[in-house]
C-alpha cells in the first residue's frame, strides 16, 4: 500500500490499510488514521517552527489528492477529502468530513467545523473561524489585515450553514450569520445577518434568503438549502433536515 | 523518450514519438497521439467512476506542461497545449489546438470548440459550452449553480470569438454572444448580445465592440479582433479573416 | 545536500551548501547561489527559446518551496523566498529578499525591486514594473492588454511602498504611486496618486492614506505603513523608517 518510490519517515505513525502514492513525502511528525488514501506527489507534515512540535493529524478514511501539501501542526477529523494541489499551513483545526477543493489554500491558525465544503481555489486567511455545514465557492478569500501590511489580524467568522458564492471577499473581522448567503463577486465589509442575502461591491442587503426559489420547476424555497440538498451527508445527519419526500 | 522514473501503465496506448517526463504517472485508460510531449510530475488518466470506463484521449502533437492532472473520460483534439498545474476532470470534450494556461481548472462535463485559448487560472464549471476561437483571461469563473448549494446545474454558453477579460464571473446559465467582450472584473447575470461590450458589477451594456480602437497608433477597430490578431493560428484558418496587410 | 532522487544537470552551477530536495529537476542553464535551499517536486531552469540562452540565476540563501517552476532567463537577488507551486517565466528581474507566495504566477518580462512581498496567488502580467517595498495581496492581477486579444502590451507600474489589496485588478498601463493603497476587490483604470487610497469598481479616490488609523487601540496612522510595520526587514533597512519606540 506504500508505493516504493514514496519517501515515508519511519517515525510517521500510519494506521491500518493506509495507502501512499508514488513520489509522496511523509515527514516525521505525522499521524495518519486507518484506511486513509494519499495520492502521489504530496508532502505531508512539512516542517515549520511555527508548529511548536505539534503533529499533523489526519483522521481515518481520508482521501488526499495529488500534489497537496500539509504542514505539521494541523488536525483533521475523519473522512477528510481534498482536491489536487491543496495547501494547508500549521494551526488548522477541522472537524469531520471536511471537503476542500483543488488549489485551495488554508493559511493556518484557523478553526473549521464539521461537514464543511470548500470548492476549488478558496483562500482562508489566518484567524478565520468557520462553523459546520458551511459552503465556500471558488475564488473566495477570507482576509484578516484591516490596513495591510500590519501586525493587526482580525479573522472572519462564518456561521453554520452559511454559503459564500464565487469570487467574494470578506473584509477583516466580518461575520456571516447562520444560513446566510453572500452572492457572487461581492465585497463584504459589514456583518451579514442570519438567513439574509447580501451582494455587490460594497455588499448590501438584497433580501431574506426565503425569497429565493429553486429553479427546478418546483418553486420550492432554495434556502435553507437543507430543505432540498443532502448529497454527500450521512443519513443520520440529514434526518432532521426535513427534506421533501422527493429529495 | 519515456523517462526511467516515469510510471507508465503497459495498458496505456502511446503513439509514435511520445515523450514522457520524469516522475510522471500514466494510468491504464489513456490514449496519447503521436509526438505528444508530456512534462514531469503529471498524472494522466486519473481514475474515476464518473468516467464510466471512457478513456482519456490526447490528440497528436500535444504539449502538456509539468504538474498537470487529467482524469480519464475526456478527449482533446490535436495540438493541445497546457501551462503548468492544469486540472481537467472527466467528461471534457475539446477540439483542436486548445491552449489552456497554468493553474486552470476544468471541472468536466463540458464542451470546448476549436482553437480556444484560456489564459492562466481559468475555472470552468460543469455543463459549460464554449465555442471556437474563444478567449478567456485569468481568474475568470464560469459558474453553474443558481442557488448554491443545490442539484440544479445551469451551464454557461460562450459563443465563437467571444472574449472574457480578467476576473469576471458568468452567473449560471448566462450566454455570451459571438464576438462579444466582457470587460475585466465584471459580474455577468444577463445574456450578452453579439458584438457588444458589457462591464461592471452587475455588468451592463457599455458599447458596441466596433467603438473600441486599437491603442497602437493606428486607430483601427480593435474588434472583431480577427481584423488585427492572428498569432498562433495556422494560415489556412486566418486566410478568411481579412487581416490588414501589416498584420 | 542533493537528494538522490533529484535530477540535477552536471552543467548547472550550484554554490556551496546548496540543498536540493527529492524529485526536483534542475536543468542545464541554472546558477544557484550559496546555501540556497530548494524543496522537492520543483523544476528550475525550464527551457524556453524565449530566454535566448540566458540562465536562471537564483541568489544566495534562497528558499524555494515545493512544486515551484522557474524558467531559464530570469534573475533573483539574494534571499528569495517562495511559497509552494510558484511559477516564474523568462525575463523576470527581481532584487534582494523578494518573497512570493504560494500559487503566484509571474508571466515574465518584468522588473521587481528590492524587498517586495507578494502574498498567495498573485498574477503579474508581462511588462509590469514593480518598485521596492511593494506589497501585493492574494488574487491581485496586473494586466497588460488594453483590448484582448491583441499584440499591444501596456505594462502596469507599481511604485515603492505601494500596497494592492486582495482581488484587485490593475488595467493595462495603470500606474500606482508611492505609498498608495488600492482597497480590496477594486478595478483600477486610472493613475493612483501617491499617498492616496482608491477603491471600488471602477476604483475612485477614497481618501488620503494618512486618514486611516491603526485598529490596534493606538489610533496611530496606519500609513505610511513604514511607521509601524517592520517584520522581516533587516535593521539597516528599517533604521530610517522612524518606527515608534514600541514597534
Amino acid at each position: 500500500m506504500i508505493h516504493p518510490s514514496a519517501i515515508v519517515s519511519p517515525r510517521a505513525r500510519l494506521g491500518a490499510g493506509v495507502s501512499i502514492g508514488p513520489f509522496t513525502i511523509v515527514h516525521d511528525n505525522v499521524e495518519i488514521g486507518d484506511h486513509a488514501q494519499i495520492d502521489g506527489f504530496c508532502e505531508l507534515g512539512y516542517p515549520t517552527p511555527l508548529a511548536h512540535g505539534m503533529p499533523l493529524v489526519i483522521g481515518a478514511h481520508a482521501r488526499i489528492r495529488s500534489h497537496s501539501v500539509f504542514y505539521e501542526g494541523s488536525r483533521f477529523g475523519e473522512r477528510l477529502v481534498t482536491g489536487h494541489r491543496v495547501t494547508v499551513r500549521e494551526g488548522t483545526q477541522a472537524g469531520v468530513n471536511f471537503q476542500v477543493g483543488t488549489l485551495s489554500d488554508i493559511q493556518g491558525d484557523c478553526t473549521i467545523g464539521d461537514y464543511v465544503r470548500f470548492h476549488s481555489n478558496v483562500h482562508i486567511g489566518k484567524m478565520s473561524r468557520i462553523g459546520s455545514f458551511v459552503w465556500i465557492f471558488p475564488y473566495v478569500v477570507l482576509t484578516n489585515d484591516p490596513h495591510p501590511p500590519s501586525d493587526v489580524l482580525l479573522g472572519c467568522e462564518v456561521d453554520d450553514y452559511a454559503a459564500i458564492a464565487t469570487m467574494s471577499v470578506l473584509l477583516p473581522g466580518v461575520k456571516v450569520g447562520e444560513h446566510a448567503l453572500v452572492a457572487a463577486h461581492s465585497l463584504v465589509g459589514k456583518e451579514v445577518a442570519p438567513h439574509t442575502v447580501v451582494g455587490g461591491n460594497p455588499a448590501r442587503f438584497l433580501c431574506d434568503t426565503i425569497k429565493i426559489r429553486l429553479r427546478d420547476g418546483t418553486e420550492r424555497p432554495a434556502y435553507p438549502w437543507t430543505g432540498h440538498f443532502s448529497r454527500g451527508y450521512p443519513a443520520e445527519v440529514t434526518a432532521g433536515w426535513q427534506l421533501p419526500p422527493d429529495a
